[in-house]
């Protein structure tokens, strides 16, 4: 008898003939003998509707009671779940974040876990129940607000909840059906994996993939929580991330996939005087504005000129700040201008192969070159290589790439729209 | 500086409009230099819309989900408030029933307050901010589940925090501005009252006046919590619900006003042997089903015959289920049949001046008579008459009535439509 925690999101509950189908399931899995922890996102839209009324009393709403106001979304759909449940003739429980033992800080709107004590969902768990938890919430340790986990909040509470439970799998259910070789919106023979190692997983999340959040796999991986990517829309069995590629022998570690990402901006600063700490002065700049910058590209000092063009990487969300707050320091620290770029894209490879294969980097440059794609930066890690280009290149490369490393399968990849919380 | 609890209906908060006037009422009673704790019900029409939700996935959900998702609408509404509050540059921090330490029986659905211990209220309040309380909801005592008070449960939570913090008034704002000497959708001039004692009061809510519900009227008087009804869509003053008519010098005591309820039926046991115990076997059954019955007559045995009819009224909501209660019954009993009547209506006189000036009973009688209108029961407390008519009747016997005792005023009734939970 195993114990299984899944999550389900958004997507998966957004009317109620999408909770009678996701009740189904769980009650299958109970019935297959297993104990039952489940995680509920809000419904559908509830949350767009709640962010909508706050808008219509109060443009700029304390984040307390933003708080106050989203978790009800998922007290709904929590408490929708198991009334679905108790219809299929089985019992369930359903608990609040709080109610869950899930202590959070106090950093309303993006609170972080410091404690999970899941005491009355083992009870629950112990009489035979199965066990929801909303998503998203918890209660700060120390001023007892409600709070709530920001993005990717409710596979935080799933792989956390797994973790203190120690549950033998965290499934987490949306409408995509896996982790695939490229995003299947892209390259029409992109193969779905059968496996990912967290090391892998955290690359590729962490360079655009969508699937899971770089926060739940980190804690996944901290803590060896199996994690098995699903679709509620579906009965395949997904993708499970697990493992190290430490385990994987050399010989076998292969190239895994194609991730990319248009979030970003790229933003150069030009002539900068070349002494030192002048350099570090632009990044303490960024970083005291509460901004990371991702790929970073100084260009050797050009001789005899005695200057040197810095260019970086960051979300696009955070670059109109990022330039105000180097404008701001522009004469003091002697550079010529602050040029910012909103149309690249970045691209990367992930596998543990590359750490053993070489050429890998040559073959990719290579694959983008003959279809007249300009790379602008690149940056690597033993098992990543990502570039920037030109956003308009981006679907053409990810394709070139997927090719060039012969990562496609015979299925044809099974595609859906939307994406839970 | 006075300490004001103020608890505002769902037809008060049914728009982002009607949020924010509620909300710059809140800013102008604590400008004005009082501490303020509010209690909110949930939006216009949110309770509408969960119910509809929980019955497309269980048309039989369980309690205590129920509970679950129903609370989340005051928990909505309430963070609105505080949002529409601090747009204002005023403080107030939202607290769940849970949190404001409302403690409650586990019956779900139905909950008693057991215990108020508002600490969190209080510290809010200490800190300059308004409180914020959602209504409706508590958290049972003993298996710490989320429950909800039933009928009039937010009026509730507001008395019971208004006598635990000692507050000097509890306002109680709905979409009518007052307690009127009768209905003023019957009655054209029909007067508000000023001030109305707590038994008055009491004798109304029971007789089918829908302003304020018994439980909190009891309530408050118990803890000697001065209640004023007031409209949210007025400045008015309304009503104070507050004294004892004891306190009222006998010569003062006046007839205060007509109250009606078309929400009983009459069930009428024939011939039923006159033997000792016989009519307790009777009241027995339907006591038995759980269901409250309020008036009672049985006819003098009819002389010979050694048979009686026994005859009373009760909720018609529970009308099928005393009838079938009874017909279980019946050849045990021995009487002969049952019989319902669900159109009937009851009229009732309240005021403590009947105690001291006779003939009052004669006058009602009177004008009821003179109006053409037959009289099947009649029932009578030391300040109250209630006579039982047919439903069709029943406007007719308000104007009748209220004419014959001079209950009128020269001022034109206000009257708004809707009224919140």
């Amino acid at each position: 008898m195993a114990l299984v925690v899944q999550k389900y999101g958004g997507s998966s509950l957004e009317s109620a003939d999408r909770i009678r189908s996701v009740a189904e399931r769980i009650v299958e899995t109970k019935n297959a003998g297993n104990d039952v922890v489940v995680v509920c996102s809000a419904m559908g839209d509830t949350t767009d509707e709640l962010l909508d009324l706050a808008g219509q009393v109060n443009p700029d709403p304390p984040e307390r009671e933003m708080d106050m106001l989203l978790t009800a979304g998922e007290r709904i759909s929590n408490a929708l779940v198991a009334m679905a449940i108790s219809k299929l003739d089985t019992e369930a429980w359903s608990f609040t974040g709080s109610q869950a033992g899930i202590s959070t800080t106090a950093a309303h709107g993006d609170a972080r876990i410091v404690e999970v004590s899941p005491t009355r969902v083992t009870e629950a768990l112990d009489q035979g129940y199965i066990a929801l938890v909303a998503g998203f919430q918890g209660v700060s340790k120390d001023t007892k607000d409600i709070t709530t986990l920001g993005r990717g909040g409710s596979d935080m509470t799933a792989v956390a909840l797994a973790a203190a439970l120690k549950a033998d799998e965290c499934e987490i259910y949306s409408d995509v059906d896996g982790v695939y070789t490229a995003d299947p919106r892209i390259v029409s023979d992109a193969r779905k994996l059968d496996t990912v190692p967290y090391e892998e997983m955290l690359e590729l999340a962490a360079t655009g993939s969508k699937i899971l959040h770089l926060r739940s796999v980190e804690y996944a991986r901290r803590y060896g929580v199996p994690l098995r990517v699903r679709s509620s829309y579906s009965t395949k069995p997904g993708t499970l991330v697990a493992g190290s590629i430490e385990e994987i022998p050399v010989e076998q570690a292969l190239i895994t996939g194609v991730s990319h990402d248009k979030s970003e901006a790229k933003i150069t600063v030009t002539d900068v005087p070349d002494y030192k700490g002048a350099a570090a002065r632009i990044f303490r700049a960024v970083a005291d504005a509460n901004i990371d910058i991702d790929m970073v590209l100084q260009n050797a000092s050009r001789t005899s000129s005695g200057v040197t063009d810095i260019t970086f990487t960051l979300s696009i969300d955070n670059g109109p700040k990022a330039v105000a707050a180097l404008e701001q320091i522009k004469d003091e620290a002697g550079f010529d201008a602050v040029l910012y770029d909103d149309h690249v894209g970045k691209v990367s490879l992930v596998g543990a192969g590359m750490r053993s294969h070489p050429g890998v980097t040559a073959k990719f440059c290579e694959s983008l070159a003959e279809s007249g794609i300009n790379i602008e930066m690149i940056n690597t890690s033993e098992i990543r290589i990502s570039v920037l280009i030109r956003d308009t290149d981006v679907e053409d490369a990810v394709r070139a790439i997927h090719e060039a490393f012969d990562l496609g399968g015979d299925e044809e990849a099974v595609v859906y729209a939307g994406s839970g919380r």
